[in-house]
């Protein structure tokens, strides 16, 4: 094994996934040979090691640390960290905690890998608990929206660590200037909305933040806006009904146009169809917002491309400084809002 | 002018609505050469004519009621009410409230409509505010999701409103004998989503009513309840969402299968996506749930069909008995879940 100097460091929960450690190590072993990252598998040695001898990986910056036990999707994350404290998820995540590696990468639980998350790396300044988010309509693949689902019947405080941490997300990975930050709610005039809406306004108001107010559901899908702030409860449901929708328009396409179309056109016809509701998975992964410390996590269906893309984001969220820059931003943004 | 006997008396609001009082009045025309209803046109007496001598009006059972003024959407609905005592909407609503119609029929300012229906027509028993709902998904057209918008920060007593009239609807409007009612959520087992959730997870379960617990985003695609109760903010999201997919798919289509499909197979395939977003308003309009009385709200950019359908939809309601079988099951259900 040998690692080109500089090479980011990177801990894969080889564990974690539905088609785990197979795809995963599949997938460490595409990103080791694309170069650029040293990788950290961690799992159970024996099975880890079975994966790697099927492929060419004698030569590549892949070392496996020992861990026991997996921590799987539905297993309530707090409870699961006690009982299993050598699981997989957590030992990556402390990699990252001890200096040892740059970031973390589960396709597990993404409720354990944020709960070890907070519990081993610690919580950004101002942030109460960690944050999903990103881009999620294929039809705006410049909006990112956040909250995704962790964090339900949120205080406007958490709405606003919510808006900091798009802001620096649609910054630093997409490298624009001023992103518009928005709340999601049921009218654009302000004041329409509901409490929780009413409330966030006034400290996104004060918060420097490029806020340019309310937008609507179908707003959703006109790129309105670079940064969408919502309680987790309604992000949730706009991520799962646009991927419903995304798999019966495409199923209905396949049906309807059969026949009338080469099979490769209609193909493509419904899988950008598809695609237009739910975003070409091109990060495998994003990083949970508000920790102290990289650690990706990706779908848990994702395949050996998703893992291999999900270690890229990880090295470019390393790459960008991404983790200290929202610090900071976090820090100057309540200063502003507490009027310090 | 002659009416059938037992035909069914509809006061319509001609001057409300985008294309009023034009459209209106050419839907009341074609409501009446149907059969069935007698159409009270309330608004200003010359413009109102105006439109009827374009049409051959003269022997069919049309009345004109004078009104003076009309609401427009964006008005703060209150406030208008004051200060316009004599508007359409007002005037139309009074009729029903003075049994001198059987329903009432507007295509102009939902809220509005709504402010109207709740001061004159009174709220059902165990009502707070009225309620908006209906089909919205044409992938799913026998879901209603109730509340679309009208009421935000629901207590969990608003949302059980919300399923019986749910209820009531999918066995008066779709014959159903045991509709299952369900909570938009973001997990499916019990326990899981936010506050107001579990808190009306409590009171569903002593309902009566047969409810299978929480549903997904993704649910609302797959036709796993007849009725969806939300709080109206998320209500408003999904509806302004699915609508905003609609439209920006159908146009995609429109654009990559140009000159791969014959312009009508390109037209169908373009409009059946977007029926698959938006139900096709084969109502016109529904009614407002939780009034003392039949108030039907169609789209304001509705034409002389969907205000035909409205009228329709009108008599139907009133036909169904929909009101005091409403009323009824709304005091039934409160009995059980407050144990009397």
């Amino acid at each position: 094994m040998t690692a080109e100097h500089g090479a980011v460091r990177i801990a894969v929960d080889a564990m974690g996934g539905d088609n785990a450690p197979a795809d995963v190590v599949s997938g460490a072993v595409e990103a080791a040979r694309e170069g650029g990252v040293q990788i950290l598998l961690v799992g159970d040695p024996s099975q880890v090691q079975a994966e790697l001898l099927k492929h060419d990986a004698a030569e590549l910056p892949i070392a496996v640390v020992p861990s026991e036990g997996v921590i799987v999707e539905g297993e309530a994350p707090a409870m699961a960290l006690r009982q299993k404290p050598r699981a997989s998820v957590l030992v990556a995540t402390g990699l990252v905690k001890q200096g040892k590696a740059d970031a973390s990468v589960s396709m597990g639980s993404t409720g354990a890998a944020m709960a070890a998350a907070a519990v081993v790396l610690g919580l950004s300044e101002g942030v109460d608990r960690p944050a999903l988010g990103g881009p999620i309509l294929g039809v705006a693949p410049n909006t990112i929206i956040i909250d995704l689902g962790t964090n339900v019947d949120c205080r406007p405080s958490q709405l606003l660590s919510f808006a900091v941490m798009g802001d620096v997300f649609a910054r630093q990975f997409w490298g624009m200037e001023q992103p518009r930050v928005a709340l999601l709610s049921v009218g654009e005039e302000a004041g329409k909305g509901n409490r929780q809406v009413r409330e966030t306004t006034e400290l996104l108001t004060k918060s420097g933040l490029n806020f340019i107010g309310n937008v609507e559901g179908d707003d959703l899908v006109a790129s309105k806006a670079e940064v969408v702030v919502c309680d987790g409860f309604v992000g949730n449901v706009v991520m799962k009904l646009t991927e419903g929708l995304g798999q019966a328009l495409s199923n209905h396409l396949s049906e309807s146009l059969k026949g009338k179309l080469s099979d490769e056109e209609l193909g493509i016809a419904a899988q950008e169809v598809h695609d237009l509701n739910n975003i070409v998975h091109e990060y495998g992964g994003g990083p949970i917002f508000g920790v102290n410390g990289i650690s990706i996590v990706g779908h848990g269906a994702g395949d050996a491309t998703a893992v291999r893309r999900a270690i890229g984001t990880a090295k470019f969220t390393h790459d960008i400084d991404f983790v200290p820059k929202l610090n900071e931003e976090m820090v100057e943004v309540y200063a502003r809002v507490h009027g310090e």
